[in-house]
């Protein structure tokens, strides 16, 4: 039986009041579980940094009751954060094969393979870690081996859903269990957490072969090479682009390194049928005639880098684009990245290329399942309380709205924020208490990058910067050399430009000698005095602000 | 008669291959015509800049021949670039009353009123300018007062159709002039210019006045303050919001410096119908009933500075949103503004806000026609040659399928790019020949950055600088001070950051013996063996290539 005072804590260190950089914590006395361990981009305002990943200072304090870290499947946002969190805290991790084997490439990338225990589960495993008997049922979204978690714990049972759509005739054949669903809903489920992606959307969310029906159609008209741009974990719709090649007698040529990567791995496995001899080397595929050849590749979001952009701009080494190709965007753009794949469109069409591109076309679905599977989820698992995970602040609110609908008080739902801790007794559950949380953003090789540095860039991104530098002899303070000013992104001395740097290094001259007259030595005040006097006369004359660094040189 | 080597020449200075800075140019012999004359937002690509205008060099060669400037309407993509243009050439400007005070206030702000020359027309205006002979006629868009421009010239007509739609059921009662459309399309239209804004969108752009609909549902059940946000210059959407608001009994209170501009234009002018006292001021505002209150204000896209996000923040310095307040979002994002709104959808319902928002709501409606549309100005005009104008290249390939469907084959239709001048003959026209076009970026008070100059903010916004300082004795070139590095947006000299610039100090140290042993004294040499040791060390050390900036001060 339960005593009145024990608790069971859930808490998120990422995924709440965001997009990405999932991260769940399930906590008994002294037993901790992990739920993911995603990354996110950054936005253009954090300038220089390559990613973001949870603030796990928490489980490092804890670090001797981490139990485990599962991972629910292999998407980015859910196993992106695992090489930079495990050289923090080392976690036995637990996922399916698929999974397993996208980490595996991460973890060999930073030479963390040897050390890190990792084990291989499917949907019908059960793990006994500390006070948790930890349980799982088959899911589907848009990558194979997907993962509801079911924690039993001395309280009662803890769902988190991971990523799902009730996709119910599935590509794969991987089917959700809804009777595993509804069986761990009769029994009783304590709190769920589920997933809130398109808790804005209205509907169920289409198949995933629907897709394949509108791949076929296009292939079916194309007269010459097709390209295919598309998610590379999305295997299930890699399958479709396969099996329409096959159908059309097409061989299929693969570019882009994460391209490369999933379709090794997935086939490797089984996730993937490929019959033999359809993958084909680009060299080779580009000797063949134009209707024989499918080009599978990446950059659908528009990254500057990836495949499609190159072929676009016709920078591509071993591929081309001609007159009368299709290009397929079998993808739609994530929030932020609209500008860019338009960009990529444009140039396309430039080419002369036919592209099928837009919603309306079929050629996207959702990985996530909208309102009334997000309503059949909350149905399914009757939860005594909820809450809802993955998602922006209006996508969980949206997401309570739901529950509301189908009976569950505002009361019994935890709308939380990084960080923010649900204590859940044998009578109550309350959010009250917050451990630490947050971004850590990663910039090169660097883990943790502060403010002010970010400040800086900023900074020196708009306006740029001016040095002056200044020799004065130690002995008594008059200026052997300078003031010189050099200037970087503010302007240049050429011109206009030339004529804003001369008054500025007058102005310097002036700021010096004046405090000379008035024999003021100390660094500080003439540092202070420069960047004043020079920045207030730039400002008068051009509205920009640029960083001013004085550099002092006594010798 | 027209003789065989009379040309007519069109061309585009600004609004193809993009979206906004709209700037048209139709010349014969000796006389040019320039048609609107925008600006655009820079991407976040172009660090610094504040504006994007076209860049007018081929109109400054030829300023003796320009003979005015016809503005269609009074948006930004078409206004905006005038103050910074005039400075540059000054043009007699024409445009319709409500446009003229729109501009007036451009011109007031940069102290341009008393040097320009501006005349206001209707549509039933005809201007002779040179050989031109030019008229109007009335069509609608997403502001009042929008005009189609019809230059007679000696070969034959040219239409350029500015921002339109047909709007059947227009709030201001400005019905598109189907019947004088169809009389010009009747009398043989040489060539027409047409927008191609929503070409990919299939079907007809609803009403406005469906907007008003929803919007009075909205209000009727409001049971606090209202707070509508939508573009400024859509007067007919602020005349619907003041509508529902004296219908409903609330007061109206303006929050944003352009909004209360345009109110007061456009009241003074009439084209906005405001019932005395129905505005009050903000304070007066703050201290009503909040359910006979609504303020209707800017920052619908997301603009940071603006009133909306002031209010989502609470930051507003007059007014404040509260639990049960209804915020109507009367307006979807524009392609790269996505993220900032929802930012802001997201911090209003933390506000315990009721936010009525996103597609399929009813509360915005596009001001450019759709396909069906686009359709129907082609068939009116039945031109002997077309010019998609207004949109990127995807728009503007659309447009010409569209045109191609009505049997306007693919020779008398020109896609043309920034610069690309069509040459009409009375037998013929071509494209073939280019004058000099492209982007003036706007930085601060100065006009024309270069892209060399964007490359260094670029630089310094993701790796930093590193300055090092060195001082020599210019009678044998030893060191009298230094190497000193200094770091902004790189590392911070403490902890970890401190090593890694300690080490390179003494990396410069060296490069700097290196070269003294060798009796190398040039500022160059050393200036690039301090740039290729420091960097070298710090990429192997940090992934990361800070500018590095060095200084060599002979004393």
């Amino acid at each position: 039986m339960t005593e009145m005072n024990q608790t069971l804590s859930v808490f998120a260190l990422g995924g709440v009041y965001e997009i990405g950089k999932n991260m769940y914590g399930i906590q008994y006395e002294d037993d901790i579980i992990v739920i993911d361990c995603g990354s996110k981009f950054p936005d253009e305002s954090l300038l220089g940094i390559d990613l973001i990943i949870p603030d796990i200072a928490y489980l490092k304090e804890n670090q001797d009751k981490v139990r485990a870290l599962i991972i629910t499947h292999g998407h980015e946002d859910h196993i992106g954060g695992i090489p930079y969190i495990l050289k923090q805290l080392n976690m036995p991790i637990y996922a399916t094969q698929l999974t397993l084997g996208l980490i595996d490439v991460k973890l060999k990338e930073h030479g963390l393979l040897r050390d890190t225990v990792s084990a291989r589960i499917d949907a019908n495993s059960i793990l006994t870690l500390g006070a948790f008997t930890i349980s799982f049922y088959q899911t589907n979204h848009s990558i194979p081996d997907c993962l509801g978690v079911v924690v039993d714990t001395p309280l009662g049972t803890v769902v988190h859903t991971g990523d799902f759509k009730f996709d119910l005739t599935p590509v794969n054949r991987q089917s959700p269990d809804i009777h595993r669903m509804a069986e761990i809903g009769q029994r009783g489920v304590l709190a769920l957490l589920s997933e809130s992606t398109n808790a804005e959307r209205p509907g169920f969310t289409p198949s995933e072969n629907q897709v394949g029906e509108h791949l076929m159609e296009a292939f079916m008209r194309a007269k010459q090479k097709i390209i295919v741009s598309t998610f590379a974990s999305n295997v299930n719709r890699l399958q479709q682009v396969i099996d329409a090649s096959a159908m059309t007698d097409r061989k299929v040529t693969l570019l882009g390194r994460s391209m490369v990567n999933v379709v090794e791995i997935a086939a490797e496995h089984g996730y993937l049928q490929v019959p033999d001899g359809l993958i084909v080397e680009i060299d080779e595929a580009m000797k063949m005639k134009p209707h024989r050849v499918t080009i599978l590749c990446t950059g659908s979001q528009g990254e500057p880098m990836a495949a499609l952009a190159r072929l676009s701009t016709g920078s591509a080494r071993n591929a081309k684009i001609n007159r009368g190709d299709t290009v397929i965007l079998a993808s739609s753009p994530i929030p932020g990245n609209e500008r860019a794949v338009a960009r990529i469109i444009d140039n396309l069409f430039i080419l002369g290329a036919k592209v099928i591109y837009g919603p309306g076309k079929g050629l996207h679905v959702s990985g996530h399942g909208s309102q009334e599977e997000l309503k059949l989820m909350l149905t399914l698992m009757k939860p005594k309380y909820f809450i809802p995970i993955h998602g922006e602040y209006r996508m969980l609110y949206q997401h309570r709205l739901l529950a509301e609908s189908l009976g569950i008080e505002q009361e019994r739902v935890f709308i939380i924020n990084l960080g923010d801790v649900v204590d859940i007794t044998a009578d109550s559950a309350v959010q009250r208490r917050k451990i630490s949380a947050g971004n850590t953003l990663v910039d090169g090789l660097g883990i943790g990058v502060g403010s002010m540095l970010l400040r800086d860039r900023k900074h020196l991104s708009e306006d740029g910067i001016i040095v002056v530098v200044v020799t004065r002899s130690k002995a008594d303070g008059t200026v052997l050399s300078g003031p010189d000013l050099i200037s970087r992104g503010f302007v240049y001395s050429r011109g206009e430009g030339e004529d804003l740097m001369s008054a500025s290094s007058k102005i310097a001259a002036d700021a010096i000698a004046r405090l000379q007259e008035e024999h003021v030595n100390e660094w500080n005040r003439l540092k202070q005095s420069l960047k004043e006097s020079i920045g207030q006369f730039l400002y008068a004359k051009t509205k920009k602000r640029p960083m001013i660094l004085p550099i002092i040189m006594d010798i």
